[in-house]
């Protein structure tokens, strides 16, 4: 007796929902192979089916609700995106022990506590390796390669729009308008960039990271986000000035709290910024559109996942391999890892994270200004690493100077209210530039800081 | 009623054996959590008990086969490494159907199609992330994330000592002896260094990679093997000369034989060589011991894993990892993929592969010469790239002349040939260096192939 083929509903056929048909019907037979059965394509559902007269009738619906409660799929394939209808569907599919495959990030971002209770309570399977950094094989890694590690961060570059701006900006000196429209036109940004670049993208990309890594329900409202609209020529620049370079970076650190209102313990930082990190780190190489992600556990070292973090195809990749996962699991009778949130550590806010500025100020150029700037820093605990006299920069006129100031590792509030102090200062012109710094476990001798 | 807890024999205690020993006490509570039940050392087999006094002694055996068979084991981890009496010990605990976790490369490299049918038949579970790459997540994403895509590629550097020997040479011009010296000095190579600098560490890990990538078995015997040896402070400098760098790469490829002898259809190429890659590629700059490995995949694209390969805590979070997923699968009751070896491709022999060649040749200095050259690779049907006078070699004398040519791609066995009868030619001195080039998908300007 050959085995019962498994039922797949596919919800969905843009750009991702196409690639995911292609290869089901391409690979058909090596997917049989591999799961133990054959995967057949059970429906699919769209918006409008007039769209879609090259997928044979009798799969195509505008139904979804109706096609994910037939009692013959036992997969739902999920690529529409957004919170609703997709929340609604996918509980449902859950409720009735149907397992999910996702690509949605939002909605885990938002909302994945409440799909996972779904799948736990009636055990079936949900996955959704194509949610962060399309084809890169990352979340499973994290849920299973390092289980029995103790990951104490994930840094990395979630989101290629905002890649290949300030990769463009890097290469050429661009600023950031022209990089955007450089990108706009080559396809690698939306016509509406916004949740690219404001950081939105990233934000739920690193909601999720977290919540697997520190097997801790973060959510994306937990995470602390800047986008890279306000990144300029200049900071490049400067970037390059002292060993480094700009991306926009997801990080997701285990904090250890020495105390303080949060009590003694752990707790999750994650949070999502554009920062100077150092040429020499693996991250800083990776260009154009492409993802890569840097991980770092207690046993394992230092770790680097790279590849497309978009794309039909890519993506596409990711959801069979998902899909390939839980149908072996439902010819098994068994199911995949559960999440697990049981560490349930706080999240810390972004004023308490140590992190440190580059800081760069128009001053008087005359005795005592480099003393009272110091006071400042002192005032409020932010201790300086290095302060050097930036002679790049234009000519400021006989009376002015500028500054260029790195810091060590402070509270972020410090340093925030430090900045906003300096603007006050009647020695101070002006604070032009702000950028945080993330080492990443690297030493950056030109920057003063180990 | 709690779930009963899940009993690991370990087989080995070396420096990997007591990283495992003290993850699994130092993360004993996490690793209950993640895994849905506790996870107990039962025993742990050891050649000489009075090496071991800080093992408890209720748990110390120099008896491992008595171990392995306990009713009480559930999972066996072998961490001994070599082929015997590894393999009878792991083909008794998976005949018992007990779940099997192991780190052994060249036991599975040689053996590991009896290890799997045994694993199949019984339906216990085989896990092995540890044996290639370490710490990095390799052969997870190869089995399962991608296992609904097409790879056609897997290439890396899978070996820290020779990668820490090259990078040495290339970063600071010395020869292979003085690098292997101070390689040795710093604990990257071993007092017999052999295994790692003769390739045969890398032959086994390819074994593995390709095996699981092409689903296909594929034995070290299979694998065409060169050392880095012959590797000369030269051939750095000559590379560097063409935009390139020099690296031990294992690669595996899914090969498209037009025709021939070998049938029509898709194979298999696995080989182990010293190799010319562009400074520009992803794997150029993976420097010291690190690993890093690029797969290609026809929907995924192009993704590269970093990380350590080797040394006792990285290899223990790898096991660690494995013994979370087949203790989770004991507790569901399930198993986890299945070795697959379906697609059972043939394995192209070396001298088919299409490889390039760069070519370092001291020649006589008068009219004629090069067309005498061009017409030998004619003959032998291989396509010249470029040839250029190597101004920056040595005073040949009035007579002399360095050439370096740079081929296309041709059968190996055909560049053998070309290589061979140039050392015939009266108006050669000497071929002084041969390097294979490849390129991995990169275009390579400098050396004139794409």
């Amino acid at each position: 007796m050959s085995p019962a083929p498994v039922r797949v509903a596919l919800l969905g056929r843009g750009t991702v929902g196409r690639e995911v048909m292609r290869l089901l019907v391409e690979q058909a037979d090596e997917l049989a192979a591999r799961v133990g059965a054959p995967v057949e394509l059970a429906g699919v559902a769209v918006r409008r089916a007039h769209r879609h007269t090259d997928v044979p009738a009798e799969l195509l619906t505008t139904d979804a609700s109706g096609l994910v409660s037939r009692p013959d799929v036992d997969v739902v394939v999920e690529v529409i995106g957004g919170i609703e209808p997709a929340r609604g569907l996918l509980l449902d599919a859950l409720k009735a022990g149907r397992a999910v495959v996702t690509a949605n990030k939002a909605l885990l971002a938002e909302d994945g506590a409440t799909l996972a209770e779904a799948a736990n309570a009636s055990g079936a399977d949900l996955y959704y390796e194509a949610s962060v950094a399309g084809a890169i094989p990352l979340l499973r890694p994290l849920r299973e390669s390092l289980v029995g590690d103790k990951i104490t961060r994930v840094a990395g570059i979630v989101n290629g729009t905002t890649n290949y701006i300030l990769s463009a900006m890097a290469e050429h000196g661009t600023g950031y308008r022209e990089a955007l429209e450089k990108a706009t036109e080559l396809g690698f940004a939306e016509a509406d960039p916004t949740a690219d670049v404001d950081g939105l993208d990233a934000q739920a990309k690193a909601a999720i990271l977290a919540s697997l890594a520190f097997h801790t329900r973060v959510t994306a409202a937990d995470v602390y986000c800047e986008g890279i609209s306000s990144v300029t020529a200049a900071d490049l620049v400067a970037a390059k000035a002292v060993g480094c370079t700009v991306k926009l970076l997801a990080i997701c650190e285990r904090v250890v709290t020495p105390g303080g209102e949060a009590g003694e313990g752990e707790s999750v930082s994650a949070r999502v910024y554009p920062a100077m990190i150092p040429a020499s780190h693996p991250l800083a190489s990776v260009g154009e559109a492409y993802n890569a992600v840097f991980v770092e556990a207690e046993a394992a070292g230092q770790l680097m996942f790279y590849g497309q973090g978009a794309g039909g195809a890519p993506t596409a990749s990711a959801v069979l391999g998902d899909l390939v996962a839980v149908a072996r699991n439902r010819v098994a009778g068994g199911h995949g890892p559960r999440e697990s949130a049981y560490a349930s550590l706080p999240i810390q806010p972004m004023g308490r994270i140590p992190t440190r500025y580059h800081i760069s100020l128009a001053v008087q150029d005359r005795a005592g200004v480099l003393a009272t700037i110091a006071g400042l820093f002192a005032r409020h605990e932010v201790s300086i690493a290095t302060v050097r006299q930036d002679m790049t920069a234009r000519q400021m006129g006989a009376r002015g100077a500028r500054l260029v100031i790195v810091t060590h590792a402070a509270p972020d509030a410090a340093l925030a209210a430090t900045v906003a102090a300096l603007g006050e200062l009647d020695q101070v012109f002006g604070v032009d530039r702000v950028l945080r710094v993330e080492n990443l476990g690297r030493p950056v001798s030109a920057l003063g800081v180990a």
